[in-house]
């Protein structure tokens, strides 16, 4: 058994933060937490109990980041001038074509782990490629660093450049190869079903994947109501479905709280009663909303309507993986909304609640991860104490990480209760 | 003489980046630019030219922040979910009282101009506190830097805590006094003339103040417009002056071509005129107007209006020094304008404007500065080759650094000619 000592900060509802100055996590030989309290009860001191002494030290639960393109990474910051639908065709896709090469995915992956592991993203939903090989590769690698991610391979059958496409049936074949591969070799990286967005896959190919999702028990991600533009076209390949969103759920690829959906920008009230039925994470990504010009989601509007939104990367349409500053756009992406289109006035995101959205909520995808209620697995940031000329509370330290930290504030990342040092470290 | 080889990029103008890829920056032995090229003419191969080879790096402008607390920089991130006047009240004006103590104020002000030589902004605009020691202090530290700010006392005779306030005599004696100890001491660090805001200073001081700005020929720093309620107050306290703008026209605190108003977001037409009038340079600060839920200032409007707008970073009103991410931050709020409030349509900021608005508008406040034009002073930044697995051009991968780079990726940083290393590095 182990107390990790420090000053525990997390969010166990999104109202507030509960904060245990110079606390302690005790958390079992499994990686469980069992208790999370300001001072040791006596029990505990009879019992066999290892102290991780991190006193000054900010403990946290780790980053959940449920929406981010592996492939893209090295893109990041990349043809901002452009929107969404032009960028894909002049960045996004020539870069992943890449990835057929393995050597050069293999390269590529470890630096995307390494980076994620960096910003403190210790659970995370990936899309790969199409490309089979490689994308087995990156769950490999995920395997051999700690962190416990899905990872997917992207369906794609139309509507796409020659060099990145698949036949339907290469492209099913594939993913269910995959799908039998990593459940034999990445017993801590699960594969997602994900199809790429409505516009590159043919009805049969999203029936197919709706058959592996329920003869696996799969998960699903994919892309909804990003841009106008898409939407329209959307609407145009299928207008005989009544909504977006209605398209992944008519196929069998919204399986109930199993599902993540990026984006959600422009959702209606009826795509925001499947979304709720069907128990979807969505994923806010508010630096790439803004990046790629597709808009801002009224994100008060969809917690009040109930619905479980995350904060995400969707690195590269955004330019960062750091969940930190995703935090901190969501709260600036909420105000700006407030005082340019008026529909949130008063009620702008408060950083709790952001930091709620970047570790349980989207951890909750993966079981009991991004909290340190007992029964929780011990996912957990050790950030390092920080020189004030002020008196500063745990929860202003905090504040000050999440506005101006970096990668370099954090100490120590732990998965499931064991220590992950940096991957790949020791082949370089 | 000397020639730096690299990839050159600079904005003359707004629209558009000029490059040279692996081009030569060639600058006289007094640190001024003779010429940008692409290859050496041979009548430089006869002279007497030493080339400083930088290749695979791109060399690009400093940066130069016409709007900075010094004191406020420790601050950083903390009390966003607070509005303007609360903030202050809070957090910056007892922060800002410590620097009475001056061994304190001289522990932070070098962290401070490190974290702004980190972040390669050479030249800068830097609200000090109302404290003279300390104030001559951070003008003298500033002098042992290298960089080329110009720092102001802040004047605040009325609306302050007991604990942060002067009388106005005193006020405009430590003021003269600081005038004349800086023009001893600090060569390269000029005096700017700091009255907070309307709300801060009597108009017994604004007068007195004006007469100094008149006497000594300086420039003037002052906040306008950045938020609705102190707009209103402004009201209040003068409802005999038509805006707020014309309070310190009236005052003589507008020198033509020697101003500075920060922030500007909700400037009238009457006040346009005004600053177009006085040749005023604004302050965009975007990342500071989100977080302080202040707005968002229509910079298209402005820019077409004909006013002089440039990026700026108002720490600690904003989390960060880094002007890269201020750059990013200006168009990303361009953006949200763009389709939240529907104002700006069509013409969203672009990168090559936002550089050049963090570059040479405000490089232009300090004279020839923040471009490699002819006759331009040498101040500039060598940023680290980055690998990609695309084959970028140079201005890629200045998108690159503008979006994910950090002050890791500076590897040298010039002013004026001259190389500066770390400051007070050798203290340590």
């Amino acid at each position: 058994m182990f107390a990790y000592k420090g000053d525990v900060l997390h969010t166990p509802t999104p109202d507030r933060f509960e904060v245990f100055e110079d606390g302690y996590v005790v958390v079992d030989d499994e990686g469980t937490v069992i208790d999370v309290v300001s001072s040791l009860p006596k029990a505990y001191a009879d019992a066999d109990l290892t102290i991780v002494d991190r006193s000054g030290c900010l403990i946290i639960p780790g980053f959940n980041d449920l929406h981010v393109h592996a492939p893209q990474y090295p893109l990041a910051g990349l043809g901002f001038d452009y929107e969404l639908l032009d960028w894909l065709e002049k960045y996004t896709f020539p870069a992943e074509s890449k990835y057929a090469d393995l050597a050069m995915a293999d390269h590529w992956y470890r630096r995307f782990i390494t980076a994620m592991w960096s910003a403190g993203t210790l659970r995370f939903s990936a899309f790969a490629t199409l490309h089979n090989e490689s994308t087995l590769r990156l769950m490999e690698l995920c395997q051999q660093s700690g962190l416990k991610p899905v990872v997917g391979k992207v369906n794609m059958d139309r509507n796409a450049p020659d060099y990145l496409v698949e036949s339907t049936q290469a492209s099913l074949a594939g993913t269910e190869e995959l799908i039998r591969k990593s459940r034999e070799t990445t017993p801590d990286v699960g594969f997602i079903v994900t199809p790429r967005f409505v516009p590159s896959t043919t009805e049969a190919l999203m029936e197919g994947l709706g058959e592996l999702v329920e003869r696996y028990r799969l998960p699903v991600q994919s892309h909804l109501d990003e841009s106008r533009d898409e939407i329209a076209w959307v609407r145009e390949l299928h207008p005989d479905v009544p909504s977006y969103a209605e398209v992944y759920e008519r196929y069998g690829l919204m399986p109930r709280n199993r599902t993540i959906m990026a984006h959600c920008v422009w959702l209606t009230d009826r795509e925001r009663d499947v979304l709720r039925e069907r128990e979807v994470w969505l994923t806010h990504c508010a630096q790439s909303n803004l990046d790629l010009s597709s808009g801002i989601m009224p994100v008060r509007r969809n917690l009040d309507a109930g619905l479980k939104v995350c904060v995400a990367s969707d690195v590269a349409g955004s330019h960062e993986p750091d969940m930190n500053r995703h935090i901190v756009m969501s709260v600036e992406a909420s105000k700006a909304k407030t005082f340019e289109a008026g529909c949130e006035r008063d009620r702008p995101l408060r950083l709790s609640e952001a930091f709620h959205m970047a570790t349980k909520v989207p951890g909750s995808f993966f079981g009991k991860v991004g909290s340190f209620e007992p029964g929780y697995e011990f996912d957990a940031l050790v950030v390092r104490e920080d020189e004030s000329p002020l008196d500063l509370s745990p929860q202003e330290r905090l504040e000050r990480f999440i506005y101006t930290g970096d990668d370099r504030d954090i100490k120590e990342r732990y998965v499931s209760g064991r220590l992950i040092p940096q991957p790949f470290e020791d082949e370089r």
